[in-house]
């Protein structure tokens, strides 16, 4: 495995932000030749697919400024310091849909390895339990209903772009047809 | 729509890199409030999950230094300027495996959109057939040979932590059990 390997020579957090930090640093590759590391440093999050005992699902469309974009994805939040995912997806989900619900475990991705640290936890919810919606003051969202079955296309079909969204339902999809 | 719409207020590239630039840009809210948005530039990338006749799946180990972990992964890697999607995924799968094949797309993923503009290009590989090898210099990767049935498995066990590699095995796994 060693030789596989890059070991860390000198750390340098560019920026330190609100979401993200910025670290470019200087690494020793396998060969003994010298390289940039740049990344992102993002303390993980928790999403949650929310699917009700009529088989419908709860998605929230929201405005991705990176992409400049309105995008459907499953509720998700930052973890706070020292929280479990879990307690992250709860009140996610609680205050992006107003429900509450039996959240289950269902893997762990890395969005995109090569440039950030994110470890982003994902849930099932069922045996959805309908209360309050209280987003995040300055959080602009608006939830969407549909059918399983036509959220599964849509990831088919491309009009779910997501990552998280699309594994959580194709997982979900896969598993359930598997039996 | 227009009540979940942020509108850039000024610019700010703050890094500008080898594989990333960081924008940290001032933004108006739908509610007229300012914020703040962090993200990261990067100019998109092409993934592709080959699969030879007799059923097994490529995949590539490599160290990721933002996790200091080995991962596994379909291969992959960046546009090069004004070049399709496509051409991308010829060129990595070639690179990284030796293989040439059928090549046919299999969706975008956004991969973690609060921070990234990343778009990634999603393909599926078959009717492989094997050249040499010709990694990039500096890139220290393993190929990885393994049936899809154990793939699939790797997927719904964790695995799999790479987004895109479990975005494709899940998408090419339902769709072949749906006939």
């Amino acid at each position: 495995m060693d030789k596989l390997i890059e070991k860390e020579v000198t750390a340098h957090t560019l920026y330190s932000g609100k979401i993200i930090n910025l670290r470019v640093d200087d690494v020793s590759l396998p060969n003994g030749n010298g390289a940039i590391r740049e990344y992102v440093e993002h303390r993980g999050g928790a999403a949650v697919l929310p699917i009700d005992n009529q088989g419908n699902a709860y998605l929230v469309k929201q405005f991705r400024y990176p992409y400049r974009e309105l995008l459907l994805e499953i509720p998700a939040g930052k973890l706070e310091d020292g929280e479990p995912p879990i307690t992250t997806a709860i009140r996610e989900l609680k205050e992006e849909t107003g429900f509450t619900g039996n959240v289950t475990p269902c893997g762990v991705l890395y969005p995109t390895p090569g440039y950030t640290n994110e470890k982003l936890y994902i849930f099932i919810a069922t045996d959805l339990r309908k209360g309050d919606v209280c987003p995040d003051e300055d959080e602009f969202i608006e939830v969407v209903k549909v059918p399983m079955s036509e959220l599964i296309e849509w990831v088919t079909e491309g009009k779910i772009k997501d990552a998280k969204t699309a594994y959580a339902v194709l997982r979900y999809a896969y598993t359930s047809k598997k039996g």
